[in-house]
């Protein structure tokens, strides 16, 4: 399971220039896109559209470990680049599930089209399910308003993924899922992306003042609050690959830990600070929670890549894992900084950032004040839906 | 992964017979002997023995999974039998791998023969590599004197595995292992097992007292502090089947609880206890820490079940498997009787038991305190055997 | 602060002498009698009483130093005398405090009447401002139905405090505050007293069947939900004595284990197990808790007695404190457990009984859910009361 | 305890301006020049020192509640002002008990002078016991080599405290304690704080080269590894100082999560968010971390000042106040983010700069490494300086 029998397909020169630019990027607070270009060039975008699409036909598992693989020496280039992968990912998912109604997304991703995702909206603790943003059925196609945040890949998408609420009926308001086109009129992108970490991805707002989108890039209307293959599968590619760039992260702030204490000696230890035991400790608890983290992540990739039916548990299993590798992540980092001895706060030091950046990871859907309603009522049986919410 | 592609080899009804015998063997602090009548008679004994020996050949995975299930209702019932269950799994592996000298356990195991191990010590914080034993060659076998702790299985067990220190040659102890007969002279069980929890196992003490043990039952002799394959496959197959067992009986107090809360309720909430949100919570962080241990505890016994190859990394990865496996268990069951409001506390209700049993997980070795040493020197590097320990 | 001005009550002898008897009330599941009449006679169960009323008029933060003596050895006694301690510590601060409505508590308390307290139910998560009993207003008194639990002191107790509520006014629904004396009519005790811990207590089941209590027995009358003074006072004495035993037990549980690993040896240490760094670590964390948890108790307890003002932060202090206090016990007794390396199993093993007993703490109200609740909101500035209770 | 007797001594103006200019300092990694003068002209550089000696004579529990309260503001204004304020409590207390060796502090810190510490070193996990700086006895002085890190302060210092070893008997190294004048020859500050967090502090570096300190600034010449009065006060003062700029910096973070959830609504909510019951939870553990620690740090700060004696308890009552409040700032703050559901990763909010300040208390000495091993033994009663160290 740790051995794949696919071939990784990211290079490690690759990683290694987007690992060598990414502490530019966070310094100067600028997208990354010496990385985005090369990540590009190399087919990076469509490895998980299907072959005949022009891409690579990767599967879940197969993405998430490359997307650790990169996230392992750039993070942000990961997380930004996931949001576009991640879209494809569910529209081949869903193809191969008989469901073809995204299949446009991977003919135009083959040819070069880079998706990215608008859902992100203050006011609103479930997202995807509820908006603030108001659709409007026109002739052809919605007309949108709204502000939405949390936009990553600001600079370079041509469709963006949103959400709405039409309530045209109040008793039965609907949600409307979009893809808008780089070259739509009446939205704006404001640069607010001033942030803790994960700063080269550029997460910008995306003001929306009667923008309209054509019926052909519609991808669903459902009724609120509810959830069908289109929404389950975004929480399908996005949470696993969320996970998994959060324990490439980790690994990295334990890999750097472990050779600064190897170099690192004391007066008071005959050898490195290696052979201190609340330093071993520290490492026993960093790997104790990598392993478990690990092995639950990579399951759930696995499982959802072979089409394994967990029924109503699904996004039960999927927000655990992105939850169980985020907080893994965490502690990992905040271990790795103790053992530094103070030398990891350093700006000079890959430790600093990583400490800025994992903490982004709280924050992606479904965060942790939503992972927990999501784990608890189902474990209860309880249906996200069911009215009141508690009590 | 979840799914087996293997039949369930104990029926359901076996299960919950035993399950129905274990709160009488805990209260009266007896061994689990119908239990292990039944199971005797099914073949659970040799699930794990080779089919040409007697047996089902069953792997690692499977076995650790009909451990979990049985352990769902019955786990001091399941800890005891997997002493015997693993020493047929060390040699079924071992001859898998080319090692052929422990044939004869299988052999033993297909004509009845029950083994047991006899290996806790007070006085030695490294169990199987050094021992408060002592050994002395003699013509035809090895002399051994000592006094053992933890011994399940005591009124059952026909082969019991130990092992002793032999310091004829004091610059370079070694450690002999031994099949012990049980018509075997100078060695005296002494019935000490009354204990908080897993009380079935009857985990008595054994004095040896100059028991001699023929070459035929000596299964190794090593150099003090090393390992082998036999004793890496010791550890190989006691560390995930331990782990499944406390998996089994967590999801056992995980489910009681759940069905308790959906039958309580209460004044001040419009509909059950499972409506309440903190409660919602406590289940939250149940699944959360089983969902990672399942994962990681599965994974664990499948890479050894199909030979994947660890290397040095092995070691940590058992017992790591199994550390987690046990906290997760030990939080899971706490967090059951925190939502039972007080009810689990009582003697008639399963939980009461199950808290106390969980506790002893710590304690199969490796124990909390050893695990974090494997674990933290593997991930520097570090030989657990290099001198000075630390510093 | 640690250093206390007044003169311990309590002998070192008589506490000897409840912890010599503590397991054998615990092995048979009896009422701890012969404590009782030794701390009867010695005057303890008066040592809240003010003097003029034949006590010796300890404050709160007294007899929280008192019980937590007497809880280091015999944590069950300690905890099944505070119900009666606790109720005429509310009687005396109450009469400090201007309101004399209590004071025949004083007074029958120093001719030796013995109180308890049956609020305990269960369908009520909201213990005393709810209740699933029901009160009835007859000429002279009160009529009570209901099924009380966790009813300490069973064998002894004449006068038992307890709550139920009058719905006669289905608008305006009451809840009245009794105590009812041991010769009252048309109740039972029902000796349903079987339980993991705290065995001792004797916290048998009352059913009140029609049972008449006089108008001076009736302590308040108040609406269903809210709080007075005499609700706020049980819980000003009831959390920091119940914090108090919790932290006695732990102190002991973590002197046995520091005993307990200076005596063991091990071979691959030159010294004792204390010298193993791994079981220092533990008894750090074991320290780092309860000094952290010592200070919350002892500055509420203290805050308490001298009158301080937190207003309508007082709730939220007194089970915050309590809260941690048992938090902290419970991960003391578990870590010490850990470095006993099984021994702490053995029933002839003061540990066995620890880590039973320390896990009631979470069920004296407020418990762990309930906790939650008070802190949370208090802190935001959200009345309990509000409605709907979340969302 | 709460209420103090003594009235607050900064005002609540000054504290706001220091506020006000966090942001910029941090951003612009710069010292805190305008709050150092506003602070040196308050008078509140010399709080600590005796009224005879032109201050004001606080005691160290009133100097933590200051320091909390400009920390609430500005953390690392407080934290590099502490260095100064806590040798003038050193030398405050130490003639308080007799010793008046330092009384030269109290006079020169009177008049102006501004003491820093230039204990931190690469290479030493023992920080004031050992030393990778080199000291020789020269006529009328000692000369110093070596290099010193976390130098706060390093703009406006004129009394460095450091120490070295001097081996000339190899047999009996000795630390020498000195204060090193800012005119002294041969060293230089080496410009190198470009870090996470505190970076107002600017700790830099400094180069001793061959620098000769005076024999009157000479503090004390003491046994390698051992510790006295003067060692003891540093952690005395050191230690619930640090602790109270932690838990001042944690409470603002919880009071800006919590005015920011009363503001935020939710399209799932009938209120704002702070009716999320999970947000709730989240503000519960926040309260329950500070309440805990809070007594802690604010009970080892009253029992120093009021020189109870705790014996050879003392370190560990330092250090594990210290520890518990830097890891309940950390959780603090933590929680406070995850409440803000994103909007704390943003630059403009303050939220975002706490969450990098606070992490900077774990590497203080003592360290997390270092304080377990100091808690540990301690409870064991084991010297920290018994060898071999560990085994």
């Amino acid at each position: 399971m740790n051995a794949s029998s696919v071939q990784a397909f990211l290079s490690d020169d690759i990683i290694a220039r987007c690992g060598e630019r990414a502490s530019k990027y966070d310094r100067e607070n600028t997208f990354f896109t010496e990385d985005f270009e090369e990540l590009r060039k190399s087919g990076y975008l469509t490895i998980a559209v299907p072959e005949q699409f022009g891409g690579r036909g990767m599967t879940l598992a197969d993405v998430c470990r490359e997307q650790r693989r990169l996230a392992y020496r750039a993070p942000a280039t990961a997380l930004a680049t996931n949001m576009h992968l991640y879209w494809t990912g569910v529209a081949a998912d869903m193809r191969k599930m008989g469901d073809s109604s995204l299949e446009w997304i991977l003919r135009e991703a083959g040819t070069g089209e880079v998706f990215a995702a608008g859902h992100g909206e203050a006011g609103n603790d479930l997202p995807l399910f509820l908006s603030t943003a108001k659709a409007q059925k026109v002739d052809g196609g919605y007309k949108f308003w709204g502000h939405k945040i949390f936009g990553s890949l600001a600079p370079v998408w041509t469709r963006l993924g949103l959400h709405a609420m039409d309530a045209s009926d109040p008793k039965a308001p609907k949600i409307v899922h979009a893809f808008m086109p780089r070259d739509t009129k009446s939205y704006t992108i404001k640069e607010t992306w001033d942030v803790l970490g994960m700063r080269a991805t550029r997460s910008d707002d995306t003001i929306l003042d009667g923008a309209v989108v054509a019926d052909k890039y519609i991808a669903r209307v459902l009724p609120a609050g509810t959830a069908d293959l289109f929404v389950l599968s975004v929480f399908g590619w996005a949470e696993p690959t969320f996970a998994s760039i959060y324990l490439g992260l980790a690994e990295r702030a334990r890999d750097l830990a472990a050779a600064g204490v190897k170099k690192r000696t004391s007066l008071a230890l005959t050898r490195s600070m290696a052979y201190h035991p609340e330093i071993q400790r520290c490492f026993s608890e960093m790997q104790l929670a990598l392993e478990a983290a690990s092995a639950q992540v990579e399951r759930v990739a696995h499982e959802w890549s072979i089409g394994f039916d967990h029924g109503m548990q699904w996004p039960m299993k999927l927000v655990a894992a992105k939850h169980n590798a985020v907080e893994a992540a965490k502690k990992v980092v905040d271990l790795a900084m103790s053992v530094s001895g103070g030398t990891g706060m350093f700006k000079t030091n890959e430790l600093e950032r990583l400490y800025r950046d994992v903490r982004c990871g709280g924050f992606h859907p479904a965060n942790t004040i939503l992972a927990h309603e999501i784990v608890g009522k189902t474990v209860l049986g309880i249906d996200l839906g069911e009215q009141p919410r508690w009590g």
